[in-house]
């Protein structure tokens, strides 16, 4: 059994070298040295001279613009990044000796990660309260306004009622619906057509607004975001993603996406939100926006403040960031992300956008301990969850494909519309569709008070009995119980046919909110039946035990909370996570037990029909080079195996280090695809010497054809430490020992893969070479990243086609 | 700045391979090879042959007995650990198919992991459970006696007696002191004295018992445990340390060492004892048994199980199991740590040992929110946590040190009586210190209710007000008050300078609990400070805007848990896990705030003076090899500078594929008392094939000599696929590629020494060797894990001689 490692959380490699165990067969190496020639050791130019152990810095000094940095649709070198960082770290502490100027300086570039963490956590934590607000403002618009300020939403338009009671406060003769306001009846089968029309037109405005948006001005803006946030934190780089259009874009767009009634909901799109701030402020500090590793712990931090703000958990935030989303997860990240997440729930606790000064989203409070037997229905739950898990993956991922490579994919405006205007049509008849999704969970996590004039809680009470606040007993479901029970299941069907449609259309659109949704509806109604059952079948012996007559045993609410727990397992395989949230939702570690119980039931019963989760699968769907840290790999075959070049593929492509021209380097890079090449020692030997970026090559050649005089195509290019003194008649030499890397990573051709795969999971060096290690120090091929997730797809018998990028 | 890989979690490798970037100079090795042999590659005993691919895998099936295993006191191979469980994975996979017998084994392998959780929760619950119930009782016994039944203790005993308020129930009859039960006087001199007498006498009692228990039966009972099991964790063997016998010691001691009375906690050895129990159940199956890496993921469960049962906060202790004490913590073993903890949890709530259903150690309830202006005191804490815990750990450390170098050392038992008396003496007096640390932390922590009797909330009451059960205002502190302050002030001197003296003693002492005290005391004086200002002075500036006259503004009980928290970070650096503790003992997140700017504060105090928690600098006294995640390496050194051999050093011992006789190897392993040796080609190409471990050779060529007929002194010991065929008059072969690990690791001398202690912290080899990698493929050198500590040790002007273990 392979281990997982906490999120890898660690500097995957990009590409590997290779040497033989044992003295192997000759192996053509195409090398490109044209021309043969005596390089000799002495003679350098001393401007050039270095000493051995400064080549390596040298190297990260950036000796031409924007060598060290990526092309886009790359993998970064956490390896490199994270020497820069200690060489720029170890530059600022030496200098900081010099002056009190620089001293400050220093402190100032230590404390800078902290004020980019109350940066983010204060502009995520606002945008979540604006986007809370319109929200809530926007949903209210689709059925009305309010006469006093149409900004104000239903809630608050009927703050300042005189009414006391919730139920009359709902009714206030501020808000009016649109048919009362246009035709004065408020009731009648007119006004209800008018308000159904005016609740579609609204829904297919703001879906249409959202969907134009996001088309015109940022493609990145659309969906959960979730996926390609993995994937750039495991080192990808996809330029713009996270930038300010995005998060501007999307910020509107989510409000309108959300506001439309469509099922989706808005914390997979707030972690992109929070990413994006994250991003921002990066580029404030020279530290974070000249470091992609650096820059992706500041982003692992702001994908904990994301969730830390769409639930108001931030201890369950930094655990999500940890465990579902990060790939490296220092410590001092940890620290970092718990207190961004913080700030970020403070500030939105500040902005109040719920107008109870409850920091989580749906609180709840319950007066009952669960039993023991009760456990056999939250089971029951947890495989309904992994159920609805597999078939909702599987469902999705099949329309996704679909949508890719059909015409459909061709019409994004058109498929927002028709779904939006599906969805309007069919959730406005039933009031548990026709709200938003998130007011439908809360209704359903609440717990019947004597106060709630719930049609859930339509109770049917003892006349004789004293009814105390909370303490209620168990008792006969009224008819409004029963007319409940059957709105949420055809509530039920609804959401989950249309959850498998929405979500991966272009518009921004989360899957937290309509799982929970789902679970959060089968859970009521399994609580109720059991409820109910227990009321009328005291006698039975399961019963017997825990509930006497009068006793209020089942909290329909806590069914509901675990039902929810378990979907979005099922749906994203979150565990820890998943609990601390809910345990930070109710507050109590009394509950943690059947939400685990569920948690766990749902992850096996979906791992059982597929080991990916939603977010997993569709990073395979885009084709991301995403070295998943869950995938085991079990497998017997070893580095020689999955290598290149092949026994018949043509021979590796690689650099002599004193015997290449320009002309023959601007060749190679023009034949050839590959990011970069490893420089060896003659023709001959084959011996390794170091390995040189593609993109640091081109740099530094276009460089030197411009400012230095003399390099010309016949120019030879040395990667040794000194070159050759040479006539005045021969053109100049091209020195670029500066950008070749001197430490490739090697390993023998018969190191077993699953060690290999370790290593690029957990060491980040993008270099790549093979050496070998007998008789001939020969290269024997490469691996890469790419080769090693062509072989772990073909391993497990999946699309290797489906792996896009390098 | 280097990155701090969350709590590494991930191997660490022991040993290093170095191979030049450079043509070097040639580098004398000293072969073994006495004899030059002519070894044909063909001729191969069909026995013996094998495919190259099996050949790892041949080499894991473990050919002779104990081959694979460790020696006490050395460092496991994380690596090779992994690929033992690959590989016994995928053959239970593989039988599985044949029978169902066979798939119903590897269900019941595949589910062991959850049933030792299970165990392992069960078990440790039960005995913290005990543990508690047995403290109580044997700490009241230092005071008194139950007459109705003496196992009860002060509290059980007065439960069924008939006063009502808790101040009288105090004082219940069936109760008796001491004096009043033999001279039959509660009151006077006489009867101060005799209770005095006997306290001391009883404390006496417990803590020499405690002290002999440990030194006969199991000496790695005493202390902490927590820096052995973090070594432990990392992967060093220490055997015995988890046995039965320090679990059965360590449970009975540990009760008997806070009952005495002593300035000590029961935090820390409970992590020990869950560790301990997670080892017994680890015997129970062979997959943890016979693999030390899957081993340590059941250890990294039960130190979280262990922190959960000692506060009842298992979130706490999945991430203080994350955060301080685990080296490898892969995403199953987080998962599985919070099944142990929330089991462990349950476990200690059924057995109930505080008789109030709660889960936690100190519950608290506070009815006032914290205002900004609080921030300053808070603050002020964390400064004050911060000071005390650099003044705790050095002080501690030099005593420690002390300890081992002088006298001292040999007298454990006279030391623990001396500090026993001494703390006795001085406890008594003081009814602050004469209770048990946790009760007076309870005490502390408590908000003063309105029917709250302690001397701590002794406040005057304006008689006209009507005095709601929770929301009072402020009042002016009355003369218990006062009194209280000044035994308080007493106390906090007294518990600082005695803590220092008591840690590191020969009994189980955790430090949680006194850390907490020192903080707890001086926070609720900072809070009775605080509020008595805000009482007398509501008018200046800062008291203005939130505290109006008759408002209830200040909890000094807050002030007291900030300063815990801040305390205890001071003195374990502990951070994101102290805080959720913390959350989890109040269940608001509403003094996140409060803690957390007290805990970064005191952790940054602390930081200044000295990198290392209590734990670090323990586990740098003792020497064990623990290379720590969070210290920075920012050195330009190279692998080439850390290297053994070094310049003037005798050369590498090596053995040769096929020219080394069993003689040879023997007089090697005689001379060297190294772990292990490459095995090069030949003497003249010097080419690395292999690493062979000096375990393996030395129990293959025992168990050879045993059952092997022909091998004799003068055999020829071949590490090639092939042995030649040799005429019968030689001496038969010994074959043993099947111990030769093919694939150690190397570097080029040219790597960064960064770079090499990434690797050896996240790769887990333990195989060394190194390559030259031009013109002669030569060994160079080797890095072991002792010479990267040793480097780093020297980098840090540390003593390098500190590192005792291999």
């Amino acid at each position: 059994m392979t281990q997982h490692v906490l999120g890898v959380k660690e500097f995957p490699i990009q590409q590997f070298m290779l040497f033989p165990e044992h003295p192997g067969t000759p192996n053509t190496v195409r090398s490109v040295s044209m021309r043969s020639s005596l390089a000799g050791v002495s003679g350098a130019t001393p401007t050039e001279e270095m000493n051995g152990a400064g080549n390596l810095m040298d190297f990260l000094d950036e000796p031409f613009p924007d060598v060290g940095t990526y092309e886009d649709f790359h993998t970064i070198d956490w390896l490199r990044e994270k020497s820069r960082d200690t060489d720029r770290h170890r530059k600022i502490t030496s200098k900081s000796k010099e002056s009190i100027w620089e001293l400050i300086k220093s402190l100032l570039d230590a404390w800078s990660g902290w004020v980019v963490m109350l940066l983010i956590g204060l502009l995520s934590g606002t945008l979540a309260g604006v986007i809370d607000l319109a929200v809530d403002w926007m949903t209210d618009l689709k059925e009305g306004v309010c006469l006093s300020a149409f900004w104000y939403s239903h809630e608050q338009c009927c703050w300042t009622s005189n009414e006391t009671t919730f139920d009359d406060r709902d009714k206030c003769p501020q808000w009016q619906k649109w048919a009362e306001l246009m035709t004065g009846h408020a009731e009648g089968a007119g006004a209800y057509v008018l308000n159904y029309f005016l609740y579609i037109l609204w829904a297919l405005l703001f879906s249409f607004l959202a969907v134009s948006l996001v088309r015109v001005f940022a493609p990145y803006a659309c969906g959960s975001g979730i996926p390609e946030i993995k994937t750039i934190l495991s080192g990808f780089i996809i330029r713009g993603y996270l930038g300010k259009w995005t998060l501007l874009i999307k910020t509107v767009t989510l409000v309108l996406a959300v506001s439309s009634g469509l099922s989706l909901g808005k914390e997979g799109p707030l972690v992109h939100v929070a990413c994006c701030c994250g991003n921002l402020f990066c580029s404030l500090f020279s530290k974070y926006s000249k470091n992609e590793g650096k820059r992706r712990e500041v982003l692992s931090a702001a994908a904990a403040a994301g969730v830390s703000v769409a639930f108001g958990a931030p201890i369950g935030g930094v655990l999500f960031s940890l465990e579902e989303v990060s790939y490296y997860f220092p410590l001092k990240t940890l620290w970092r992300s718990f207190f961004a997440a913080l700030v970020a729930a403070f500030t939105l606790r500040s902005i109040n956008p719920f107008g109870n000064s409850r920091l989580v989203l749906f609180y709840v409070e319950y007066h009952t301990p669960w039993y023991m037997a009760e456990l056999v229905p939250f089971i029951l739950l947890g495989v309904f969850g992994g159920l609805w898990g597999t078939l909702f993956i599987r469902a999705n991922i099949a329309w996704c494909r679909r949508r890719k490579t059909t015409q459909l994919g061709k019409y994004p405006v058109l498929e927002v519309i028709a779904v939006t205007g599906i969805t309007a049509v069919l959730a406005y008849p039933n009031p548990y569709t026709r709200r938003s999704t998130s007011e439908l969970i809360s209704e359903l996590f609440n717990d019947c008070g004597a106060l709630e004039s719930s049609q859930l809680c339509d109770y049917i009470n003892n006349p004789n009995m004293s009814r105390p606040v909370d303490d209620i007993p168990d008792r006969p479901a009224g008819p409004g119980v029963y007319t409940a029970l059957w709105q949420l299941a055809l509530a039920l069907i609804f959401k989950i046919v249309i959850t498998i449609f929405t979500f991966g259309m272009k518009i921004p659109s989360g899957l937290f909110i309509p799982s929970m949704a789902v679970g959060a509806i089968a859970g009521r109604i399994v609580g109720i039946a059991v409820e109910q059952m227990a009321y009328h079948h005291h006698d039975w012996i399961i019963f017997k035990n825990w509930c006497r007559p009068g006793a209020d045993c089942v909290t329909p609410g806590l069914y509901a909370m675990v039902g929810a727990a378990a979907c979005l397992g099922g749906v994203t395989r979150m565990t820890v996570s998943l609990v601390v949230i809910m345990f930070e939702l109710t507050g109590g570690l009394e509950y943690i037990v059947p939400l685990m119980a569920a948690a766990v039931t749902s992850k096996w019963v979906a791992d059982a029909f597929g080991k990916e989760g939603i977010y997993e699968s569709h990073i395979q769907l885009n084709g991301y080079p995403y070295l998943d840290v869950r995938d085991e790999f079990t497998h017997r075959t070893l580095a020689t195996d999955v290598m290149r070049p092949r026994r018949n593929d043509p021979p590796l492509a690689v650099l002599t280090q004193d015997s290449t021209t320009v002309e023959d380097v601007e060749t190679l890079i023009k034949d050839t695809d590959y990011n970069g090449f490893p420089v060896v020692v003659s023709r001959e030997s084959e011996r390794l010497i170091g390995f040189v970026q593609r993109r640091d090559l081109t740099l530094a050649i276009k460089n030197a054809r411009q400012k230095q005089d003399g390099v010309v195509s016949s120019s030879v290019v040395y990667f040794t430490e000194d070159a050759p003194q040479l006539p005045a008649s021969n053109p100049q030499p091209l020195k670029l020992r500066r950008i070749l890397n001197l430490s490739p990573f090697t390993v023998t051709d018969h190191t077993p893969m699953e060690t290999v795969v370790d290593i690029f999971r957990k060491l980040g060096l993008r270099q790549r070479c093979h050496v070998s290690l007998c008789l001939r120090r020969r290269l024997l091929g490469i691996i890469t990243k790419k080769d090693v997730l062509r072989h772990m797809a073909q391993m497990m018998n999946q699309d290797p086609e489906s792996i896009m990028f390098n």
